[in-house]
């Protein structure tokens, strides 16, 4: 099943979507809003999964499905959890930050609690008053919502509990992250607001590519016309989303529509960082990773981070080459002061 | 105006609470929750005002209030950051981890992204599967709530979107926090669910003890059936609150019932930490600064953090002795597994 919101409101209006994401139909008297659905999801999935079934088959009143209609499928949320699962972009960016990769980090999942009251919608601009210093960057990911988690539920339950995948570009702003890391309470104004992809869907739609908790398909990142990744969300994926929702549920309740990112995507290859799309490689899920990868190589980063006009588009596309979830598609622009 | 939310559903319904907390009118038919009423505060405002007046002239039919019926103001809410405004508490804290503050402390806010989907009640159990190693402690402090704020709001400005003013119960597992820190993405295991006091007032119940910016009233604490605590919240308060707003905003913009927060409240006496009440001071507002200040003084902490059964009330009283927010009032108790 596909699901997004359409702007309206505070909350989004809720609708299906076809697989194919050329059509869609309302949704909004089974539950007014996707959180609404998540509240009850247990009674509200069957009859959304039912309509979706009859707007596939063309057996409902539709109409056209158009992406910059939609806010982020979540608006705004109550929960908002960013792991950071793939330990080649941990690697490399606290090697650009010349810090070490303590080896507890191959057994305890890293993850940053993010801030969720503002979310942008996947074709927002992303506005600020200034790029200068701020070290404007994409992360693009993927991520999971749940219904409610109990506090203390294990790995191998709390799989059990996600409901919906969908894509997030975790914007981040690097050049303010140093400065707040070093005063030890975790990322705030360096992680501004996230956008999500269009749609969300119910990990059946998958298929045999959501396996171990796990979305095992390239994440393909475009930056301007280039494309600058596809690395593959299922590889190198150190703990995956059962793990990460435990570990996020384990002094605390979690409630319903709780949204757990995977952190950047980000592969190896042959055991090394990767290569970056123009080299023969994979590519990047963020700009600070080609980064390191020039300092290394050329001992100076040559790729700037983004600035006003510049654009990134996230994509994650089936084995048939339709896209599942939508594009995010943004600009960087400056907020009028 | 003072407000709350009685249990029922996951976002509460929203009464009118009397000035003396004895009498409450239903509100739901203005707006349905407190949420609501934020999402729409310039209209809602005034008719909750209207409603306010009339209970505590008897002018309505009203009901007697009680605080155990309540859940926290915002049940649930979209933004969740804390301050730490009390230096004071910082530099104990550190002192008790063995860190330097720095400098810049005292010219940027520290401010931690919160999570806020699963606020406990005021009356709620504070449950755990365990206490050991955990280090269960309470954070008594003072919180606003805003409106929306646009992204880059100045300090001279940001105290214009503060409408609501609540107490906060900021429990802290100090067991897990230098494992979290270290791992360099701040709290989150280690800051489970807060609890808020039963009701949230405007500012203006507070007559000229909201002055400035901050809440110029002893924020008292009792541990079990003893007073642990009772500084005033509008001392040593080195960062206002329009101040922590306007940080909170600086790249992003915040949402309507962002709850922001003060911090451990806490002072100092003659240029020092502060004495225990048993001995005549003040006292603390967490057990990890009466730890330290022992330390400091015999070598060893003696107070231990909270185990099952101990007992935390927090609560401020007008200067005519009347509780302005009602009382947090938590037992820690053990989950069932």
């Amino acid at each position: 099943m596909k699901l997004a919101s359409l702007k309206h409101a505070r909350d989004g209006k809720l609708v299906v979507v076809s697989r194919d994401l050329t059509q869609m139909a309302d949704a909004s008297d089974i539950a007014p809003t996707l959180q609404a659905a998540l509240d009850d999801w247990s009674e509200v999935e069957p009859l959304l999964q039912k309509r979706y079934e009859k707007l596939n088959e063309g057996k409902i009143n539709a109409r056209p499905f158009t992406e910059a209609d939609c806010a982020s499928p979540l608006p705004r949320a109550f929960q908002w959890a960013d792991g950071s699962a793939y330990i080649n972009h941990v690697e490399l960016v606290r090697k650009a930050r010349g810090a070490e990769v303590p080896e507890s980090f191959y057994q305890d999942p890293l993850m940053y609690q993010g801030g969720s009251d503002t979310f942008l919608a996947p074709h927002d601009n992303i506005e600020f008053p200034q790029t200068e210093g701020w070290g404007v960057d994409f992360e693009a990911e993927v991520c999971v919502i749940t219904d409610d988690v109990p506090m203390g539920t294990p790995a191998d339950k709390a799989g059990d509990h996600i409901k919906l995948l969908v894509l997030v570009n975790d914007v981040s702003l690097r050049g303010l992250i140093p400065g707040e890391l070093a005063k030890g309470f975790g990322f705030f104004q360096s992680k501004p607001s996230s956008a999500f992809s269009p749609v969300c869907v119910t990990p059946d739609e998958l298929g045999p590519d959501w396996a171990s908790n796990k979305v095992h398909r390239p994440l393909v990142s475009h930056l301007n016309e280039e494309k600058f990744g596809e690395p593959n969300a299922g590889v190198d994926m150190t703990f995956d989303f059962s793990e990460l929702v435990s570990h996020a549920a384990k002094t605390r309740n979690l409630g319903a529509g709780a949204i757990i990112g995977s952190g950047t995507v980000s592969n190896k290859e042959d055991g090394q960082p990767g290569r970056p799309v123009k080299d023969g490689g994979l590519g990047y899920s963020c700009i600070a990773e080609i980064r390191m990868i020039e300092t290394i190589n050329d001992g100076r980063a040559s790729t700037p981070f983004m600035d006003f006009g510049d654009r990134i588009r996230i994509e994650m596309f089936d084995r048939d080459g339709q896209s599942i979830f939508g594009r995010i598609d943004q600009t960087v622009t400056q907020k009028e002061g």
